[in-house]
């Protein structure tokens, strides 16, 4: 009897959008305003889904807690109020476009949460934009 | 050509979690403050989801005003403004975490609805925490 | 490494539940106030999702303000601030259900957007009624 | 000891903006697609808000049970799932904009609720276009 | 150049809408399924609102963090995860309408904030049921 | 007959709190995170109203889609995916919280809406701080 439980967290962030391999103008026509090279930013909204078996003695897929915990201490903590492509690790050679953005979450928290779990991310970077990995 | 069709409703309840197994020093260390033994509450968000084939004649899935006559009857009449633990029939020896309802709602609406249409709940307890079952 | 990209639009729309072939009583009976002969109307909540690799040099799947303009350009225009039943060619011989509606937008898009990338449509109704197509 | 009270409540209907004293060409001007002969439709959200000293015996204002079967009544039955132009008696000489509706629902719940209580009305027509009345 | 400034944070509780000096048919007849003996709950919406002028050494009429503390410190604490009837200090003789929790937060932190700041208080019981206080 | 209209636009910028009056450690101290030297970033959702006789001729206070245009014209285009402090001249010497945002929106928008309409504005920083200028 396997459930799906999601839990919701967010984070403030600046970034850019660019290409180092590129010319400001191609970046400017890929990217447009969001190549702006003094950044702009988003309120992330970030959902993490894990799916599993529900253990009888405690009714839980995992404890909502931990998760929020966990996320807390391996995400947000590394992205909430910093600038992703300058103050992470994570976009030295990568462009912070949400969906690299879901990627790196799901690599970061698939190490913390244990392998007989499935997980999911769905990241919001607008109410209008948003991103899920894996597919399916 | 089957197509989902989803219907929201909500009840609003009260409830503890705790399980009558272990003493109250266990329960507090596994639930925290969600075993407060005066139970809290919260106003529950309930999505039906139903696939099946659009029927030519309607266009329909299935009519959205008899799937929340369905619910409201079976499940909405028997859970809102209850208390989980002590006033329905459902959590005598079940822990009424979201993981548990959303099981226990999907088991009430399975004979309610025809076998030719498949039937998922997902069950919101606040906007950050919430459930889906069956998976896949 | 696929990833699922989603882009919100809207448009407001009059329509009319009414199947031809019944008289009024009947039509009455099966779509209630939704077949009254005037019209009514909704804010209809539309999110494109569409699946597919991520490009290394772009960081997208798809660009979004591209997708913003493929929608606005082949659905909005024709649906929104329009009487589905009375101003657009789709609904001549199909009742304007959210779920018809939802694989009429899906038929429209399918042609835009490059075969290789899935493509998925949820239409919101109301906040309490919606649809998706196509299932899984 | 005053406090304010709100209720939500929703109608779908459909409607025209246009000024029978003037010419098509005139009205297109002025209202856009707004104007489109065969009308386009809104899920409504109306909010309801009731001022006045707290009951010491209940603790309400106002019974919100019985202010949304005040609304129902009075206002929801009338507008809801209705072509606003035609189906009603209150736009026969008035463009049903939302500022006029919302003084047109002001003036028919002020009928029905102690004169003794403030009565503000809040309406959305669609979530960034919205308005209030009376004001101050 | 006064500002006013807005903090959101929320709390889950249970209570029962009951007057000891009536029975329970009178309090039935009153309260409907509100008065239910085994308590029911809500997840609660508090907005706290405090109208001053903006400092301009730090552009702020207030620290949104210090206000979150203070809320939390002095609200969520007491009231998170509780029974509102047996569980605090505050509804021994008083019903735990939202109009009376709105009225009694007023009261609580109106203690902790400094009196030339204006200061209101908006709760939500549910996303169609809210109340403020003080009006005006 | 006066009545408020309201209209929402939104705008992603980022931004830094940050008094260079003070050392690093005094602006970490006042502003936490906010003050981090990259700069971090938020999705503003900007709600401008107006409070104005209703025209009978058009029913409206004010054109919603003309004040979307002005709104974008004179503050979107601005403010949207730019750094506040740097690739705007509004805060050289003013620092860019909600607070001071909202009153340089305010001095913007009021010398192009007609001054017998009242203007204010709500903003949105996050879901949960926002401000409104002015009060009363």
């Amino acid at each position: 009897m396997k459930v799906a439980v999601f839990r919701k967290e967010h984070f403030n962030a600046a970034h850019r959008l660019f290409n180092p391999d590129w010319d400001d103008d191609t970046n400017f026509k890929v990217f447009g305003k969001c190549s702006n090279p003094h950044y702009h930013g988003h309120n992330y909204e970030l959902y993490v889904q894990l799916i599993g078996e529900v253990n009888p003695k405690t009714g839980y897929v995992y404890d909502m807690k931990l998760l929020s915990d966990v996320i807390r201490e391996h995400v947000i903590k590394k992205f909430d109020h910093k600038n992703l492509n300058l103050d992470t690790e994570y976009f030295k050679d990568k462009i912070p476009t949400a969906e690299n953005i879901a990627v790196i979450i799901y690599d970061i928290l698939r190490k913390e949460i244990d392998a007989d779990l499935e997980l999911k991310i769905r990241l919001y970077e607008t109410e209008r934009n948003f991103v899920e990995y894996p597919v399916g």
